[in-house]
């Protein structure tokens, strides 16, 4: 309970802008102390209304894509069109206790010294689950602090973009011209959850390469089934660096909200999105307590070893670990 | 309790290939009576020494592909070879009590027909994760009663052929040439989880639309990245009319055992499906238990309004449900 404000003034805060305050009431959300739960839950529920207005829009991209330099080039565009522009991140590697607190925004140094933008690096620790949870609450507060468009970045390695894909209107993903071994690290699955691909480095001699990948990546899309969203994903390519195809990528995603207002799968996916949040939060729960339960995990390794070497089969183990948990 | 044997008799008969009670044993397990449910346990647990050793395949495909037509040609070509081959099928759609239990069979009727072949419709009703299990354990009979071979089918729209990959080790994926408005029973994410894609009806004037879409998903597969088990997924082409492509097809499922098999993933991938079918069943009783609470289910539908309104937190919305489920 160290410095914390009241309801009304994490509430009030937030609602004029004020970023100290924001930042606090980001720190209280992802503190693990149980006051600070109760607290931030009554903040986020004051706030709610006043949530969800803004352009989420989630960017993925394996180590050295240029994903930084993207979102600083392509963020202060927005900034300089007057939008306001909060980063997220989740990074399921983050220690942010380990020294790299300000890891974020100096890999990103005009966006963080831009008055139209806020970025708040991936909160560190806990499972997965739990920083993608905080990383979703702390978008409702920036939404509630006046953001246009929020940046949920993440690496595509793990799981974390499933995650990200699931609290995004828009899914963008980063990749480098030569299909081949760069791309070793992007996890499978990914290409079919992407609305974009955006090409970037596609500058000096990496030209003709960034022809043939688009190419590739276009008739890529045309196998894969179409969306119910009636969107087409697109292949975009950009020069971070000769600050080349940016506009074209904001005028794409400005279509594409465009197509998904109209035809109301702008809404269906926002609700179907709470609603599986709500069903995950759920799951996690149940399964919190049944795989804490002392019992349970003093167990577990044995029976999982029966399992795995077919000794017993999986609905035997399963009947006996819910048994030992309901007595 | 109408007509059943003994446990003894039911594992003294599988064991012995005998396929009246192999037919009857699968009945016991399918059957939804709770005295059925503990003795097709009892007969599961002694016949599970022997289960193991069939190649497991799965073959998926939308309405249309020939998937009946493929089956039967390439089934013939196995038993011809010696080989002893179970057919069975996940089919969320099935209602075999609706007078399609002979569906299967008249599909494929030289294979119902083959003394070295053995076909079994999907179980009907129930869940889909409740199916699955069934033809989980069903594998595990005909394994036990002594066939080399399980196909295991499915039709590729919905969630169905996410459990098929779940419990087979090659994945197949039959498709039409001249990719595009077929494609879209398909559901996202499958071309990603395929081993290979067949390429069915390459005969005829759709010589030209073959190579296509030879070259096209040849391609795409390139883009994907490389499975952990080190296998490149392939693209063939089938005629079942004019039965070409078979052998191609049958080789190359060898080559991919050989691989895996030397290089431990098919060992890892069966261990792994054991431990991911124990969670699953885990994580379906306790959402069960969860879900079909009387206040739960009663509160339910409004509480989900509120959450898809954003009237409500899917955080609070849990807490509520989970408080209500406790007491």
């Amino acid at each position: 309970m160290q410095n914390r404000l009241s309801v009304e003034a994490y509430v009030e805060g937030v609602l004029s802008g004020n970023r100290m305050i924001l930042s606090r009431a980001i720190t209280l959300i992802e503190s693990q102390l149980p006051s600070d739960k109760i607290l931030s839950q009554q903040v986020l529920e004051q706030i709610l209304p006043h949530a969800g207005y803004a352009m989420r829009i989630g960017i993925t991209g394996v180590p050295g894509v240029g994903k930084s330099t993207f979102i600083e080039s392509f963020g202060k565009q927005l900034t300089a069109s007057g939008k306001k522009l909060a980063v997220l991140a989740i990074d399921p590697t983050s220690q942010r206790s380990k020294g790299s607190i300000m890891g974020d925004k100096t890999r990103m140094e005009e966006l963080a010294h831009d008055p139209l933008a806020y970025i708040r690096p991936s909160p560190s620790g806990g499972s997965l689950g739990g920083v993608a949870n905080k990383t979703r609450e702390t978008m409702l507060l920036c939404e509630a602090a006046g953001f246009d468009v929020v940046f949920v970045e993440t690496v595509g390695v793990g799981q974390s973009e499933t995650l990200v894909k699931g609290m995004v209107d828009f899914f963008l993903l980063l990749m480098l011209a030569g299909a081949g071994d760069e791309l070793q690290g992007i996890k499978k699955g990914i290409m079919e959850m992407a609305d974009a691909v955006v090409i970037t480095k596609a500058d000096g001699e990496n030209q003709t390469a960034t022809q043939r990948a688009v190419a590739e990546y276009q008739n890529a899309f045309h196998l894969f089934p179409p969306a119910e969203n009636s969107w087409f994903p697109q292949v975009k390519t950009c020069s971070a660096l000769e600050k080349r195809g940016l506009s074209e990528i904001w005028e794409m995603i400005s279509d594409y909200y465009s197509l998904v207002r109209s035809n109301g799968a702008y809404l269906q996916n926002r609700q179907r999105q709470n609603l599986e949040w709500m069903y995950s939060l759920i799951r996690y729960a149940l399964e919190e307590q049944f795989y804490h339960h002392l019992e349970v995990k003093e167990k577990l390794p044995e029976i999982e070893a029966n399992v795995q070497n077919e000794k017993w089969l999986p609905i035997r183990a399963a009947t006996y670990l819910l048994d030992i948990f309901k007595h």
